[in-house]
């Protein structure tokens, strides 16, 4: 009896993770955890489902429209997370007094938003987000942008910058200008600096916050200041001389730059924008942007920024903090971009091929032992040709064959085969395949 | 203006991971994925929602009550994955001929099913799961044992037994009895052994499956043999000799004992059970269970088995497999109760207090050092009393703290402090803290 078949499918917007994907996508999730910890961030994870109300409204109209929602089994409205740092805002109040401050978590998982797919969007993708909670203090910031940079590093980058600003700069000139009230219509119009030009910025800041043609020139002004950074800083300084806040902004920057220069940060890679501000409302200090000199137009891949009170609308507990986010699909896709991803099926270096039916005990032996040894290695299940199994190990990536059939075994040697080649060396089997392991180590090495 | 809060909390069944309860969680999941490896499983991801049609109907009228299941913003009827087993066999359908055979993946992700809380069960829960799929090879299941045995062994795991055993030897029996056609109702009365006794049991077989006193003996004689694996393999065969299919599963028996143990698996470690059957429908051939000797009543902490076509359902292609799936809770609540788990809120070793506000360059800098020799570090990140700083470090469970106020930095000094038993030694900073690393070294090998 043939069942009715059902044709296997993928929902639109959601994906299959291949090995080929998904060996460097756990390889960039290992780097980063190992980076995260290496600075004493913890991991915590939360519940994919959360109530309905803990959602809704956090993100904006727009997220609350991509909110996948539904009713469970016992009529409750509950969501899944749409991203990490809501789960986060409540699960710090709930469990703050146990966990303590400072509190330094990682979070790796993934989130889901019904976006248009039209737009290259996936409606399922991972985030990895850091975050310090609990203080004030510019060493946090500067250490997000630490981990950052070591980050990128550890992933195998050389060429890019972290981008980072101090939205109370922005806020001190408007201070100074009389302007703090309308800092939303002006955000907004600095957003498409890059977009309309300086000029048109302007503009639309006469237009719609109302401000002179001076206040609009000395704003556009601000966020347009190039050069090294110490110049940017000696240019900021007097244009925010009249607000506390705007002086405590580009202290807090002048901190930062040079907490990070202290711990060995290349210069190069560090650069004071004062024109990033990372939207509109919820940042409220240190903003961080990082972008590949190779590929620019991909956009910051790892982004982030200092908020005053995470929590509010689930405690009174004031929580300021910082974090970021690694863009993990896009780092992938800049990756793939620059030759830096080797295709690979397989997390295994080496393989065995099995073609001799009475042998495989010596095999699984012979794979036990270079296992020992550190090495990943695959012994082909089925007793087959040589040929049809040097084949499906060269069709998966594997780097190092050794083969023994019944006369090398009895001969007590194997032949370790370079795959990238075809050499081939007679090595002996005695003594716990020593010097097998040895001579894949040198072809390994090469 | 103070917002409306709204009341934190997660969804009944779910869960919070603190970091406590993350670190092992993670190290349990980062072995399961060396592990893996190392036998040249490759990783696989797919959606955590995927068509209801794909869903429904995979795992019986319960595993359907208990799906989370709405429409999408497309009307689509959706549902989220209860498995990984249905999203492989969907996942093979659709790229087996991409992927080629034998395929062998691994897959950790996490699941949901609506269950009754009140048996202690959650509603999101983590799989870890390993399959090897396209061969019937006896050689993939003997793998399947040693990677289970390799896996409680790196977590740390000494003492456990992996109950193995094949479907086809009371299938036999069953065809030599001529009883093959009530096989469920036997499987369904068998199933009862350890709660009710051989005697109500070979009543049951003979009440419901209609099989004669002598019919009933014999069945339950079968599941009931003991002594070493080589006595019961004696004793089995005899019992299915009128059977190929029977005869078929003592030699993969025996093939699969002398494979792992030609592996390097320790004897007492595999048992052979004719016992164990794992379900009525799904397996066809090798079954097998991991006990922990010193747990046994929390049942098996991984369990799999061989099945001949893994998805009929949505290919007409042949794919039959072998796999096994590790039971991440109940392993943790195991090494919880055994006093395996270590209790700690950091992965970081290493705490260097702030407590000379102009100095953060410094800590940076040999945080940045320490990280350079494979330390984790955590720097406080604010400058604080260091009495409040230790306490923090004593709390969050690090193992050493690297102090030093203004007169050390001056001195080019630091103290390295074990915080186990409060003992300090003076220790010089030069030549990029060599000596603070050999000496926090020694603390940690302790």
């Amino acid at each position: 009896m043939s069942p009715a078949r059902i044709q296997p499918r993928t929902l639109k917007g959601f994906r299959d993770f291949l090995p080929e994907l998904m060996l460097p996508r756990e390889q960039i999730t290992d780097i980063a955890r190992h980076t995260f910890r290496s600075y004493g961030f913890s991991p915590i994870d939360t519940p994919a489902l959360e109530y309905l109300e803990i959602l809704l409204g956090k993100g904006g109209a727009e997220t609350d429209k991509q909110l996948y929602r539904f009713q469970d089994h016992g009529g409750r409205d509950v969501g899944l997370r749409f991203d990490l740092t809501v789960p986060l805002a409540r699960f710090a109040a709930q469990h703050i007094g146990e966990l303590g401050t400072p509190f330094k978590r990682y979070h790796i998982a993934v989130v889901w938003r019904g976006e248009n797919t039209q737009r290259g969007r996936y409606r399922e993708f991972m985030q990895c987000d850091f975050d310090t909670i609990g203080t004030r203090s510019v060493a946090a910031d500067a250490e997000i942008v630490l981990v950052a940079h070591d980050l990128l590093r550890a992933i195998g980058f050389e060429r890019f910058t972290i981008h980072v600003n101090n939205r109370l700069v922005l806020t001190g000139l408007l201070e100074s200008l009389g302007l703090d009230d309308r800092a939303t219509d002006i955000l907004r119009a600095l957003d498409k600096l890059a977009k309309i030009g300086p000029d048109r910025v302007a503009a639309e800041i006469e237009q719609t916050a109302g401000a002179s043609a001076d206040q609009a020139a000395r704003v556009v002004g601000l966020v347009q200041i190039t050069g090294t950074n110490d110049h940017i800083l000696t240019q900021l300084r007097p244009l925010v001389a009249g607000s506390q806040r705007g002086q405590e902004g580009a202290e807090h920057l002048a901190e930062l730059l040079s907490a990070v220069a202290a711990a060995g940060l290349p210069p190069e890679r560090i650069h004071l924008d004062a024109s990033i501000a990372r939207g509109l409302d919820y940042y409220t200090g240190t903003v961080l942007e990082t972008m590949l000199d190779d590929l620019p137009q991909i956009g910051s891949v790892c982004s982030g920024g200092r908020y005053d009170n995470l929590a509010e609308l689930y405690t009174n507990q004031q929580l300021p903090g910082i974090g970021a986010s690694l863009g993990l699909d896009r780092l992938l896709a800049a990756m793939e971009e620059l030759g830096m991803i080797e295709k690979t099926h397989t997390p295994a270096q080496v393989f065995i091929p099995y073609f001799d039916a009475a042998r495989l005990g010596d095999y699984f032996r012979l794979a036990a032992e270079l296992r020992s040894a550190g090495l990943a290695v695959e012994v082909y299940p089925e007793a087959a040709r040589l040929g049809k199994q040097l084949q499906y190990a060269d069709r998966r990536g594997f780097r190092v064959a050794v083969i023994a059939g019944e006369r090398e075994l009895a001969a007590g040697e194997c032949q370790v085969k370079d795959l990238a080649n075809g050499e081939s060396f007679t090595t002996s089997l005695a003594d716990n395949a020593t010097a097998v392991i040895a001579e894949i180590g040198r072809i390994l090495a090469k």
